[in-house]
């Protein structure tokens, strides 16, 4: 048996998919600019998916920019913010546990001469409100917050960024990137407040090669890249069909988030009693983290040993952020922890799809690699 | 019977890439950047399709750079040349037959105050060799020129550059957009002279949703978005996987070329002898175009009228490119032609997969539109 437990890092993609991106391979291919019935069709087609992810996000089929993938998605929003303001403003708004294209993207606009403020997190992965509010002030053109971090599944405070931004009379825009938060909890912009808000395909059982930025009606951003009149202009090219048509489909296919979410605590419950019963290892997730997720550490066994020790065993965790492979944990030091916890993390993470056999196989297989290689 | 004709604007996907996105959906559907074996699966196969793509340009694997299409590599080809080369100069040197991807790419670079030179074309729709040499001076940091004009056919003359880049003693790097030349004729980077090369899958029966940037070795350009290290952090974001694999698939399925250019000329041949015979229609692509495509005019009939006459009668052309949507061919009026010919525009485009009965179709049907229309 194959535990796969690395479900924040990608998906195995649901059957509705495969059909929707075979459909669209076999008999919808279609370019949807074309003007011919075959084009007309493939348009059809792609209103039928901006539909769907609409419906998933409770929004307006205008306001969903398909893009490919949720990197891009991130980068359109910062960087097409910034483009769309820097005359208003030159202050980001943004937190010390983003995803590397957040992190990267706001690096860039620092090299650029930018005010970037990385708010840090308390020892639960969370930004504290106050700090917030007193980073936000008139110069402010963005603030960018994910929903549910990808290394330890801290659920931070998006619906209060609003208030704080009309308190401060801030011309910012606000963006979240919700690509882990998107089918596992409802994610709902217009109730969060937030102006853009970046979900991804490929975490959630679609095609990788897929994402979409929620772009809320009325508000102005610039494109990043440059070329035909596809997306509102907002993102030129020809569409991304088959990873688009596979992501509506499994944007469709997400079942109601009560039972799956109560499912998967259950798992995490199990996981983490499990956990709970072998001195030497640390949670370092929250408990009111989403359950998805679960960061522990093993002091003692770097991450890298753990991780090849288990997939021999047909056991398959992470360190971390794929997007981040071979660098030390941000998230991690942000939340204060000492380095023997950093060097040696795991990321566990659940999908509707992980069994309670998968669960146990990961806790045999790590009590097996302490037996075995902490002895050394 | 279905005539499609619009092969430039996208094709039918290939068996062989169907499989290949089939196989990555159901089977190696792993993050290439995880470390445990599910992701080590996926980078394998990543490599391997990068190695078929270099194959089919007869470059190194390490110079190729995955995107998602055309639209991206070509962004990242100019944008990333004058991100990297700002302080060396400010000239840009293109023509004003290319894709609107190159295109709004350089009007941005104009708005940006970058020195954007747009030469001319001669009626064939070829850039004049003493236009070239005259334009290119010790400021142009950036000379692109497209392969194969994706409206009329016309061949540039791509391997004259270097040279001319050499004498003017510029630091330019040479970026050749051949979308529309790959898998149709020899693509040869190397030997072309060129710096930046794109291609991209949906114009080769591959899948919408990827493309390339070839990068020689040793070429340094600026990434236009931030995130990961994937794509020697030229392309930050998970791979497009799906896409990414079928693409290459599509390259090793490439036939030879000469065989298909022959078939294709024999096509195109029936198709112009045909032409000829009726009276009121015009043959804007010049004799030496690539005979995958044939632009033609038949003043009087507006090309959206005919484009709907020809669909309902299950023959699909374009009026010109699909990222130009809705606007007057750029290329047409840069040729010289009158109002009369840029409106009344008809692009029919081939592929190794056109029938002698889909052309047989179109000049049946065209025949009928001209006998129907032009009467009224």
């Amino acid at each position: 048996m194959e535990a796969y437990l690395d479900n924040s890092a990608t998906t195995p993609v649901c059957t509705e998919a495969v059909q929707a991106v075979l459909q669209e391979l076999n008999v919808i291919w279609g370019n949807p600019s074309s003007m011919h019935r075959v084009g007309l069709q493939a348009e059809h087609l792609l209103n039928q998916n901006r539909a769907a992810l609409a419906a998933g996000l409770s929004c307006s089929p205008g306001e969903i920019i398909f893009t490919s993938g949720g990197t891009e998605a991130n980068n359109l929003a910062v960087l097409g913010t910034v483009m769309a303001r820097a005359r208003q403003g030159c202050r980001i708004v943004t937190s010390s546990v983003e995803h590397s294209s957040i992190a990267e993207c706001c690096a860039e606009l620092a090299r650029r001469g930018y005010d970037v403020v990385y708010l840090g997190v308390d020892h639960t992965g969370r930004v504290k409100e106050e700090d917030l509010a007193a980073a936000i002030n008139k110069q402010t053109i963005l603030v960018s917050l994910m929903a549910v971090n990808n290394e330890v599944g801290t659920v931070q405070p998006i619906d209060v960024i609003r208030r704080m931004v009309r308190q401060a009379g801030a011309p910012a825009l606000i963006h979240c990137d919700a690509v882990q938060a998107f089918g596992k909890l409802p994610v709902h912009p217009q109730r969060l407040g937030v102006d853009l808000l970046t979900v991804s395909s490929h975490k959630i059982h679609g095609p990788k090669g897929a994402g979409a930025l929620y772009v809320r009606n009325g508000v102005k951003i610039s494109p990043i890249m440059y070329g035909g009149t596809q997306e509102k202009r907002l993102r030129p090219g020809t569409e991304c069909m088959p990873a688009v048509s596979g992501f509506a489909a499994a944007v469709a296919a997400i079942p109601d988030h009560t039972q799956t979410l109560n499912y998967v605590a259950e798992l995490r419950d199990r996981l983490v009693a499990g956990l709970q019963a072998m001195p030497g290892v640390f949670i370092n997730s929250p408990p009111d983290a989403l359950p998805y997720l679960t960061n522990i550490s093993v002091p003692g066994l770097p991450s890298e040993v753990m991780i090849n020790f288990l997939t021999e065993r047909n056991v398959h965790v992470s360190s971390g952020s794929a997007c981040a492979k071979n660098s030390k944990s941000r998230v991690l030091q942000a939340m204060g922890l000492p380095d023997s916890y950093v060097t040696s993390a795991l990321r566990i993470s659940l999908s509707r799809m992980t069994t309670w056999q998968e669960i146990d196989a990961f806790l045999y297989a790590l009590g097996e690699a302490m037996a075995t290689l902490l002895r050394r």
